[in-house]
């Protein structure tokens, strides 16, 4: 068993291209012994936003704190505290923080989606 | 996409023997085409609890209100809001609420772990 609070695990910039203001921790994964999928937290500042791209994997997402939103594809979808968001595998998606506050959520992804750059799946050109 | 807030989901009592005070929502699951893993949001009344149990495959939590614990066979882990829990396959495990409102996490599974009954496989005997 682990047990830890979030804000104990590292932040790390997101530095893929496409995204913007992007930090993620990834709370538990297969560095952990995860067996099938990995839970991240995100965290979005004012005005940033995460890449417009889609992957062959899904996401299931939790709102935590702040004021955002989702795109599926062009139809935007305001996002606030204790909102859940399950994206499907292969849907063009973005999230983006539209208050003035950090926007921060959880974003768990299959470890088949966990692929090289590691610390960064949702982030790359798709 | 499947966008929603947590409480427009049903919320139905965890009827296991070994369960008492707990409410489980399914938040994302294989009835919205999840292929991986659910997420569930659970609310454990004050002075309730999960089964003291294992089973062959994991948790991945995030507390989300209140104040809980989770014992790890007989260690007492104290939980607040924006703690982790990685539960690994096989460890005897349960939650409680120590606090005097409810207790709300998020619970994650594969979907090898939604055996029957599905809307608590964490609550049978083990």
């Amino acid at each position: 068993m682990k047990v830890n609070h979030f804000e104990q695990v590292r932040s790390e910039a997101v530095q893929m291209e496409g995204a913007h203001g992007c930090q993620v921790r990834w709370l538990i994964g297969q560095a952990d012994g995860a067996p099938n999928f990995a839970m991240r937290q995100f965290e979005v500042a004012a005005g940033g936003y995460t890449p417009r791209h889609s992957h062959p994997y899904e996401h299931e997402v939790f709102v935590l704190e702040g004021q955002g939103s989702v795109y599926e594809g062009d139809i935007e979808h305001p996002l606030h505290p204790g909102d859940v968001v399950f994206v499907k595998p292969d849907e063009v998606h973005q999230f983006r923080n539209t208050g003035l506050g950090p926007f921060k959520f959880l974003c768990l992804i299959p470890n088949s989606g966990a692929v090289k750059p590691a610390v960064t799946p949702e982030c790359g050109e798709n």
